[in-house]
């Protein structure tokens, strides 16, 4: 989701935004969301509250946070693939280098999941999110369409479905994962679900 | 979703139900869900209030009614598929089958989802109705597998991320067809998306 941190300042901030984010997940799970305040966040992160308003506009955005991808990088990351790369190819190569950052928090992962889950309006914003980078991903891979030349180019629906159902197949695998105890490496699961997509014609039928 | 009716009592079901759900949308849609009453509702819809909870437990329920399709008839749906048809071709004409009802009621669609979009608890409530469908139509397709002799058996992660895409591409399709004003129609679209979905490794690409 970001690449990864130079200087000691940098690394410094990431160290706080991580501590924001697991106070704010560990408080809100005990608690309940309205019973959290930002000023208990900070303190259980050991920060000043004004600090927390450098990272997080509210404690929506600190449940979230991981969650948040800018149509900015995930346009470098879709026109930064090989041209000879197909398109469901590309997709899930990006897809996967996504997804992979969270094989290292799975318990943060299964923790937010049951957080949100209780708050509707999380849902509903983590939702927003989902159609947002999907939106994003649409427009990048039609940008990369007009780019490579000699492509055949592909008509809006047949983009929205090819990124719908490969953003679907990582959700799957990310949740599978989650949900095995972590019994297989998150990257296989993730390759296992890749591949029955795009077989999904020939895959285990009559 | 449901088969058509017989009888005349059947029918006048069918018809206060409609009813009620036209009258929860229209009535939430221009107060929004807070400021209206069962009470609103059924004067709107011309019927007692109790004759509302006969059809629904609570206005989020009338207001997502539509979407909602017990586990039971996906089953009878996927089972009653050509033994002879393979899995992605069973699952695409089973969600053929329970989207195209709404060809007729483009307006109504709409109107919902608008509704639902400004109410966090109720996303949350369709987005757990998705999962149960999916849910109950990965373990219907699984009963499948096991019945048809010699087939290949799978496991779960492959018949979820089956699921997962499929019912991607029939919600793709139908918020295409939805916004794009009805030009072209609901089975066109549907099974341009399936097309899609069923060739996307050789799909428009390099």
């Amino acid at each position: 989701m970001t690449v990864a941190p130079v200087g000691r300042r940098e690394r410094k901030k990431l160290a706080t935004r991580q501590a924001l984010v697991s106070a704010t997940l560990r408080l809100v799970d005990e608690r309940g969301f309205d019973r959290v305040t930002v000023e208990d966040i900070s303190e259980a992160a050991d920060v000043a509250p004004r600090t927390f308003f450098n990272y997080f506009a509210s404690k929506e955005d600190a449940v979230v946070a991981r969650r948040q991808i800018e149509p900015a990088s995930v346009r470098a990351l879709v026109l930064g693939r090989p041209a000879a790369e197909g398109q469901l190819a590309a997709v899930c190569a990006v897809l996967r280098e996504l997804t992979l950052p969270a094989a290292e928090h799975r318990e943060e992962l299964l923790l937010r999941q049951r957080v949100i889950e209780r708050h509707p309006a999380l849902v509903a914003r983590q939702l927003r999110g989902y159609a947002d980078f999907e939106r994003a991903m649409v427009e990048a891979l039609a940008e990369r369409l007009g780019q490579s030349a000699g492509s055949a180019s592909e008509d809006a629906l047949g983009l929205r479905v090819l990124v719908a159902a490969a953003t679907a197949a990582a959700r799957t695998a990310a949740s599978h994962w989650m949900h095995q105890a972590g019994r297989q490496p998150l990257d296989e699961v993730l390759d296992e679900a890749f591949a029955r997509l795009s077989d999904l014609n020939t895959g285990a039928s009559s």
